[in-house]
């Protein structure tokens, strides 16, 4: 059972994790495959075999669950960071705290294309894999163990991604994690202040500036954000406030896809294809509707590496002004 | 000249640096200089006119500044990413905020051999080296602009080095970083609490268990934490309470240095000479003796690759128990 760990100091948990098998060294060399689709993959149409069965998939009429037919298939995650069986069994030994690493941990895989990307897509493809995400955190919440849910993506082996075929992770945990207290912190501060939301405030300031969009549409726009941590960071609003991605109605899912495939070309075109995560930033399981807080997504591609500095602070450095880039993936 | 943007939603400062001329893609390939001492490496004997000239250095009676003969020679950053001349000019344009990236940022050169590591140098050496950090830190202190002084070092390509030549760097910055601020608040946090230092208790209890000791001598005690983010992250500690690495005395820098090249030897025989970061957790410059607070340095192997999960979480997953990492490092 993986165990979730609070350090004494700050409000920071780990996963510690045995069943990943890594104890000594060897660390480095996670088994990458191919380029070409093989036979190797378990994620490629033929292989459903080589996942555990699927949660949920859409697929053609009158085709078998865990075989071909599929274009997006959900599967709990072969290695998971978290066990979904049990609770939480909260204790202290001495002065430390600990709990047991109960969660769900899911792969969605986004197509049965082994190298797709977001731009090459169909709308419609991507508006599944959307469509997907919605559904499996929707029916998460439901389980009230779970106070977060994170779905993400890792591309490419810097943004620490081991397969190459396209997917992203959808894990739920039994706490709500500091990176996220901190911008519900940090936006209730501010509407406290302001009486506004302030990603409500961003897009108007970002409009009104006109140096760090990059594109939009009817109801979402995406910018580079004036404090980018990383070279061509980006972020995609609802320009409607909205406290979360699962609120998102048909239409919007549209407008949405729409604009994720349309800045995933911008980044392959500007920057060759480059590793990035992308997560969904969305209100806590319990929380309600949040004047304050605006979901949105963050694309950060991973060009150059965090050292001792962004360690040591919490603080960046980023060689590229946020208007430069814009003006790159807005002109390329 | 630089410019620190704050991030509107959370307490988070990124510096925007277009000197280090990065603007476009090619990030991934930093000239990393060969395994071999040569000319082109600007830390090497007899290269001292490629780096901006000295601030101090350590070198043979008689020899002249910038020239060969030197053991330890701090000079600063030929790509700085914080100017020393200037002040802060705070403002805002609309609803962000930013200022002169002001700050200094220095490199000390740890020895004249091109691939040395504290394990193979002489106690004497890493002794210099901490006196080097002593004396730029007492001396940076003196600036008032300066709120917070950082001292790291980044060993091997994956953990952000782009030279081989064993080196450390400095950075003064004119805020007090939100990593720094969070370690404070959850320190004070516990001290009001328990009317004890964390750090002191944390001594205690891992002497107690014993289970997490790598090592210690008469002033220091090196353990794996009890929440280590990574594999094989290790912590030194002052055995005696103390919120200032710059109050160390001459007995406490021989014993630092001690067990410097003690986990440095273990890890290169654990791992195999594995990148790492290390940093040096000190008070804020101003912030006078804290009995809540007590520096430490943490040491962290680059084995595994952060991604998605930790940064929407704030959250890591480790796959080796702290336990079992701290027996091997024990017994290597």
């Amino acid at each position: 059972m993986p165990e979730l760990r609070r350090d004494p100091i700050i409000d920071r948990w780990v996963i510690i994790t045995t069943e990943r098998g890594k104890i000594h060294a060897d660390f480095e060399k996670m088994p990458e495959n191919s380029q070409e689709n093989n036979e190797a993959c378990p994620f490629c149409m033929g292989n459903e075999s080589k996942t555990p069965p699927e949660i949920i998939s859409f697929r053609e009429a009158g085709t078998a669950k865990n075989k071909s037919g599929w274009w997006v298939r959900v599967v709990p995650n072969k290695f998971p960071v978290l066990r979904v069986e049990g609770n939480l069994n909260k204790r202290g030994e001495g002065m430390f705290d600990f709990m047991d690493g109960i969660g769900a941990h899911e792969v969605v895989i986004e197509s049965p294309i082994h190298n797709a990307s977001f731009a090459d897509m169909e709308n419609k493809q991507v508006e599944e894999i959307l469509w997907a995400f919605h559904g499996r955190i929707a029916d998460l919440k439901k389980d009230s163990r779970f106070e977060y849910i994170l779905a993400f993506k890792n591309h490419g082996a810097a943004a620490g991604a081991s397969l190459i075929h396209p997917h992203s992770q959808i894990i739920a945990i039994p706490t709500i994690p500091v990176r996220v207290k901190q911008e519900l912190e940090g936006s209730r501060s501010y509407y406290d202040y302001k009486e506004r939301c302030v990603f409500c405030d961003i897009i108007r300031e970002e409009t009104e500036a006109n140096v760090r969009i990059v594109s939009e549409n009817e109801n979402f726009i995406c910018i580079v954000p004036f404090a980018s941590r990383f070279p061509f960071e980006t972020w995609i609003l609802p320009k409607v406030h909205s406290s979360f991605f699962e609120d998102l109605q048909k239409t919007e899912i549209t407008s949405l896809a729409m604009i994720l495939k349309d800045i995933n070309g911008r980044m392959i075109r500007t920057l060759e294809n480059p590793p990035y995560n992308f997560i969904i930033h969305n209100s806590p399981c319990k929380s309600g509707n949040l004047p304050y807080y605006h979901w949105h997504i963050e694309i950060m591609p991973r060009l150059i590496k965090t050292a001792g500095f962004e360690w040591g602070t919490g603080f960046y450095i980023n060689p590229t002004p946020p208007e430069e880039a814009a003006k790159f993936l807005r002109e390329c």
